[in-house]
């Protein structure tokens, strides 16, 4: 029997912030795997910013979802026909399964997933894309040394608690940047931050001022904007910033003010650095080693924001991100009770 | 007999680009020198855009010139006492001497100038701070590798031809960024760049386009402003963008819009660094002697824009390389002949 797929497919590029009506959804027949594929019946959905990003026109690292295509997004299921042998019914795998509730994947595409290590929604966090994003950003981006400065922004959200956890466990005095008193005490009294930046608050320059009194060695920056531009007024010599996200920017209908103090690069001899995870493809192990590995002895919390109800309810789920109503990994469970 | 000194004092904080009456002219006795220092008579004077920066009360590399002091400014000059066995009288040195033609010194600041090598100006120039800020700029901190695109910004400018020299030296295909016909003639026809773009013409983005289609692996920036945020959208991928200047900016009365394109950075997973040549001084004589060598070989053109007419002409000639009515290095001739 043919299980019955649904799907969000791009329907128009949005303006501003995404609407219900730039998606259609679809009912279909799930597809048939071909050799060497199989077809996934997926139970989570990793909502991230950047797919705000792949949702418009302009050239990127990726090329555009396509008018008419499923909406791309990561996610997590389990196998329920293979036509591989590397893979077997039941199996829980990772991967780029779009926005949908059954996935056709070459087997090259998906990943195994071992939940006995962690719950299911955690390996699209702290122990998938979002948790190496964090990894290979600070660590071999942002070079941290013990005792220097580390400010995060986005602090509270899946990539930046990671991020500011990983400074911590390296020696470092982290400053998380979050909107709200309860996101920053959350950083500072769960997650070991040493201090919390409210942006909310309209004080930020001396907010920053007071808690990085001998300037930011490392700013890993996942907001842009005017955040960005004041973070970069307290550099200290040579520092490195950076760039793994904007998102208060990805909804800008006017192209965006660009960071006015950036000659603090020259200043303080200092660099900004774009980077994306999947150039460090070859050290996920290595990285999904380590960060389990933390996760295992307490050194690092890992939280996921699991929001219920469906794949129906995936639009309004998204626009959690851009509200910053989330706090960690913001995941869709597409299948009550999946665990 | 004691000389009589002149001197230019800054009187007050230029808004927008300074007035002659940012600053005061003063003459008086020149000063003795005490022991272990120089009295130095300056032929010479290096008129560079950084100066504008210095004029400003804002935190930056080096303190504001204070209001009443002399005008900071590199120069070269000659001996005229000594209290120092390190100099005797009729050495030519180059040092910070400041807007004036008479300066003590210590004799730790000041450097020998060696004439026979090349004339006195050249030693402000190519030789000088200048060539050595292109020479570390591009070399350390952009990192061209041989068949590279190396974009050069303010090209026709004291450091900018001397940065695209050394990269065409070092086999990258090398692109001046100038403003107006004969500056672009200059580059292409004289110093051997492979094109120019004439940021004058109203096509910026298309003669970007048609003269790096392999888009830029480096970007050596002296001007920041519109210029730097078009050729962000041209970054090829693992980009290094060295900030040395931002001529545009200097003047500017409102903060100025940064560059909006900076998330080109992490789509081409590229970097952008300041730098200040200060930082390489133990490498200084590397510079200098690898800098001779392509100036004794040919390989590499010096220009200096040597303007007569002495010290009180110094506020109106400092104007020009605003205005963009310098090629090649500017110099205020302070004594006529001085050879």
């Amino acid at each position: 029997m043919t299980p019955l797929n649904a799907q969000w497919r791009l329907a128009a590029r949005p303006v501003g912030l995404a609407k219900p009506s730039d998606w259609e959804y679809v009912e279909e027949p799930a597809p048939e795997p071909g050799d060497g594929q199989v077809l996934v019946e997926l139970e989570y959905l990793s909502l991230d910013p950047a797919m705000r990003g792949w949702m418009n026109e302009t050239r990127s690292y990726v090329p555009p979802v396509g008018i008419g295509e499923v909406m791309r997004a990561g996610g997590l299921g389990r196998v329920v026909d293979s036509r591989t042998r590397e893979y077997a019914v039941g199996d829980r795998v990772s991967g780029m399964f779009g926005v949908q509730r059954y996935a056709v994947a070459d087997a090259a595409g998906v990943n195994r997933v071992d939940t006995t290590l962690a719950p299911a929604p955690v390996h699209l966090g702290a122990l998938g894309m979002t948790g190496l994003t964090a990894y290979f950003g600070l660590l071999d981006i942002g070079r941290p040394e013990p005792g220097q400065t580390v400010v995060v922004s986005g602090a509270a959200g899946a990539v930046g608690s990671v991020a500011g956890q990983i400074a911590r466990i390296k020696g470092c005095r982290v400053v998380g940047i979050a909107g709200g008193p309860e996101k920053c005490e959350w950083l500072t009294q769960e997650l070991g931050f040493d201090a919390a930046v409210d942006y909310k608050r309209d004080d930020l320059r001396a907010q920053l001022r007071e808690h990085t009194p001998d300037g930011v060695d490392v700013y890993f920056d996942n907001v842009g904007g005017d955040i960005l531009n004041e973070v970069l007024r307290r550099l200290a010599r040579g520092a490195r910033v950076v760039i793994c996200g904007a998102i208060s920017q990805y909804n800008a209908e006017q192209p965006p003010h660009g960071p006015a103090n950036y000659m603090q690069l020259l200043v303080m001899r200092a660099s900004m650095t774009g980077f994306l995870v999947f150039d460090f493809a070859k050290r996920y192990p290595e990285g999904v080693a380590q960060l389990a590995q933390w996760l295992g002895s307490g050194e690092l919390r890992a939280r996921e924001d699991v929001v219920r109800g469906g794949l129906d309810r995936f639009p309004e789920v998204f626009l959690m991100l851009f509200r910053g109503e989330n706090t960690g990994k913001l995941v869709l469970e597409l299948t009550e009770g999946a665990g």
